[in-house]
């Protein structure tokens, strides 16, 4: 999308950008010393609340409660931890994610069923749970301070406590992904929206070890929350793959606080849902773009699909082939292996129509391969972004996904993660 | 299975080891000067044959020209070549692979139709025809030539024919995978059964650039043999997963010529399909071995599975993950993803009574962590074989799929390939 066609215009201040939320990030020492990793975000009345969750059949203990809490649509805080993804330990597991929204809700003063907790790192070791719980009363207690400077009229540090936040949120990450948008609406008014991810390995379509947050001071009943969200998660965060590896933990959280005051016409409900598909695709991109160990960013567009699902497939399938992203990481031309990945990605076409396009150089057409540049293919494959194009000419539906190549940084991560 | 189970004992010969079978493997320069590259197996007489081809919807030439061949279920010769998968390009393709078949038949004075064929190597390049046909020639004469001398009692080059073709259908092979086994019958009379196969990198559950080529003088019926292929295959080259990529040129192909002269009983029968699903079984650890730039071997056997596909989808799932395969190289006891690879398999289990062994080492019990001796879980991840065992206490099924680690040095072969 061209920024002259969009409605709204990025802005500083992350999850607190909008109205009546604060956010804050502290150092607990859950798993290293200085890096923060323990996040508060809190609204100051009682939001509306939308979640989207890994399909893995292993789910981390932090995942049953929040969909519990979020069981009636409402919710007002949200605790997340770094540093142990609290999944696979039993019984302790659920007291322990019991235990840091009832910490949190006491010293916020809310009821524990409107904290959500979300939890990344490390799988099947029991968390310090001392830590985390004094890191979560620290937490509390700077956030009591920032609603009090909002209150104030002093809350230019409310941003600082956004990005600590969005820091604190990050395991393998090498890169902060925070934005914030402003939309002026058709009746006057405005409406904010902010969001914070974290992602880099383990990142796979169906939301490997992908933590999203969104707060809006936007007014919308949870059941519109939750179509929007899954959508915009649909077409942003399940496009991403790193390494075709789906986690325990992932969730996306959108909450609306309704603080803007400010009655949503059609138009702006359009202008709202788009500017909520396009924060989760800057931050899918990112993910991508942080895989981990990843030197190049590729994106996958597919054209010419007979259904959405079948372009869905092949986008994701390209996207996580190993071989793809080997010769990508060696800048090797070899679209071979693109066709062979749309091949096996267990969607419908004519292998014998489709064109495949890297950047705008044609390298097979009809299905076969056709007489191209090396030269000028290496210099579009030298490049950091790289964008692969197949038209399938079998119909009008599309799809994007986004990846990043496989390094040897990648094998020497993931070769020494938990210990 | 223990060898005092095994009604056959090992010998040599390879593919030429059943009677009435020649093999020959010449240099063709079809990639790379000094490198084996054309195969020719060869029947005396017509044989009953069955086949099991690429699930990928893009398939190489030779493909749809065997599958036509193979419509009969009678088949005398197969001729393969390395150094160009003859994949994804046109009318070409279909034009190199009928004149393949079409330049053996001449030479071995046999029906086209009769005439199987299989390609490996670089996809969407046209393949140097007039050397991959002069390598037929060359091929067909030396063959001629096995044949008479096996007619004059001379066979004893048989043996580095079959070997030759073993080496010519290798890419990035690193070792040659041949082996022959030798079946007294109830009745009096033997059976001997032969096979070769390549793979390494691109190799998953369907058959990733994978070719297996099996022949006996055996006397069965071509429905039959395909039966006892499926299964077979089923239960071995399916269960291979390198780097999760499908190929557009896997095939694995069984003739058996009757040669042997012995009519089979119900017992002998029942032994020669074990008999050959081990021989399946044993290529396949060979080609999981000989992963691209592999340091480590890993089985993964799933019990206690409700249904065979559930268990199979685990196995393969768990051999298949990245981080799995990450960790494995670092010889690091990640329990928490071989759990997390089992949950989006897409099968059915319940996460809660799942027990997790590394060896012999319990690492989880009951879908949580147990405290286990690191030293020993270090121990058994030094080996260069590593055994994952999953019990999901679900139901009876089982199934075993094997792997190896993900290494710098696949990385690096993978970055350029084509080039």
């Amino acid at each position: 999308m061209d920024d002259a066609e969009k409605a709204w215009k990025s802005i500083e201040g992350g999850v607190a950008a909008p109205k009546g939320f604060h956010a804050v990030g502290v150092q607990a020492g859950i798993k290293y010393k200085d890096k923060y990793d323990v996040a508060l975000i809190f609204s100051q009345v009682q939001a509306q609340a939308a979640g989207v969750y890994t399909r893995n059949l292993v789910k981390a203990h932090p995942l049953y409660l929040t969909q519990r809490h979020l069981h009636d649509g409402l919710a007002q805080a949200i605790v997340i931890n770094s540093g142990n993804a609290n999944a696979c330990v039993g019984e302790f597991g659920d007291q322990a994610a019991l235990a840091m929204a009832q910490t949190a809700a006491m010293f916020l003063a809310v009821p524990p069923e409107d904290v959500l907790v979300a939890s990344t790192g490390v799988i099947g070791v029991e968390m310090p749970l001392d830590r985390v719980l004094n890191g979560i009363r620290t937490a509390s207690a700077e956030l009591l301070g920032e609603v009090v400077k909002g209150i104030r009229g002093q809350d230019e540090t409310a941003a600082d406590g956004a990005h600590r936040a969005a820091l604190a949120i990050m395991t393998t990450d090498t890169m902060v992904k925070e934005y914030a948008y402003e939309l002026p609406c058709s009746q006057g008014g405005v409406i904010h929206l902010g969001g914070i991810a974290k992602g880099s390995g383990m990142i796979h379509p169906n939301m490997g070890t992908m933590l999203g947050f969104l707060t809006t001071d936007a007014n919308l009943p949870a059941a519109e929350l939750q179509r929007i969200l899954r959508e915009a998660v649909d077409e942003s965060f399940n496009m991403v793959t790193v390494d075709g590896d789906t986690s325990t933990n992932d969730m996306v959280l959108l909450l609306a606080n309704g603080t803007a005051g400010v009655a949503l016409s059609g138009e702006d409900e359009a202008n709202f849902e788009k500017m909520v598909k396009m924060m989760c695709v800057q931050l899918a991109q990112d993910i991508a773009r942080d895989g981990e160990g990843a030197s190049k960013f590729m994106e996958v567009l597919v054209v010419g699909a007979q259904t959405k699902e079948d372009a869905r497939k092949i986008a994701r399938s390209i996207c996580g082939s190993s071989l793809v992203k080997a010769a990508l990481f060696g800048e090797d031309a070899n679209w071979g292996r693109i066709l062979t990945a749309a091949g096996y990605a267990g969607a419908e076409f004519d292998p014998a129509k489709v064109d495949v396009l890297l950047g705008d150089l044609i390298v097979a057409q009809e299905g076969k391969g056709v007489m191209f540049s090396e030269e000028k293919a290496k210099e579009i494959l030298q490049a950091k972004d790289v964008q692969i194009s197949l038209n399938l000419h079998s119909g009008e539906e599309q799809a994007t996904a986004w990846g990043c190549d496989l390094t040897h940084e990648y094998v020497t991560i993931n070769g020494s993660y938990r210990t």
